[in-house]
């Protein structure tokens, strides 16, 4: 299992205000069935098999163009372990008990 | 005021958990005062003036070497908007809304 | 067309050089045929169609884990523009225009 | 010595074609005196001791607002290690190496 990172930038909109095209990517996790997902205010972090994860990314990224971007710059970063299972909670947990929270 | 997301990668570690190295960057926050910050699975992001945001980034990162690591691989997204007041709160609101939620 | 950079790291390494595990990364791009990339200091940029890109870059980020890694953060910018066609040169050039370069 | 790797974008802007705010952070380095910096399609890599890296960087960022943007999303990748000097042409010359190149 992976953990991804994605962020969705649309160019050349009218406004410096672009949530209604990051809304668009969005709303393809919430179509998604069965996927653990966190929106953050820097980009939306995603959980599951890689390959399913990387199709996901390019649906979104493609939902920026549908509502009407003409371009798209998309950020993603994969944190990818295979020496043990290491999900969206696991890894906030591991950080907090070395911080001795 | 800015939104900053960091995150502090070191190589060469004895092991591909690195939680030690990220407390002692997180570290660097928890000692600051008067600061917005929010930790995510992929990383930290601050709220702020953009100056002091990269001084802090910079100590993460330098905190990253001061726990043993001798190369340090440290990602910085920073979001700025003049027209208006946007912090990490008002960020995911806006989308919300914009989603309909 | 879009452009893709893309970087891989592997975590718990022997030593802080990972530029055999980079290698085998690259390696995925030297056995492809009719694609165009350019390595620089701090990532690999690749041209082509975004599907036949995510490919390359999974197969990429599986090539460090193939050279032994056990975790792997890879990063991704994708640059897509649907108005025109724009190509690793063409982008360097419009910007050296506008430098007056 | 470390590595910079920075990317500007402005939001909002009339065109999706930004070479022009581009080309006003990369007039920051222009003016600067002994730094060293190469274009990539994708980016700016910097060479040189952090502080003054970061330093630059924030001076790019301003320079985008200065030319007109309200909001910016800037993109910094360092990469440092201190257990051996490591430039720009270097680490490509460890890359090629481990490829057989």
């Amino acid at each position: 299992m992976a953990l991804v990172e994605v962020s969705v930038i649309p160019l050349g909109t009218e406004t410096p205000s672009v949530s209604k095209y990051v809304a668009q990517a969005v709303e393809v996790l919430r179509r998604e069935e069965n996927i653990r997902y966190e929106l953050t205010a820097m980009g939306t972090i995603i959980e599951g098999e890689l390959e399913r994860l990387l199709t996901l990314v390019r649906q979104m990224h493609q939902a920026v163009f549908d509502a009407g971007a003409t371009r798209v710059v998309t950020t993603i970063k994969i944190d990818d372990r295979r020496d043990k299972n290491s999900g969206i909670n696991s890894k906030i947990e591991s950080l907090k008990r070395a911080s001795g929270l």
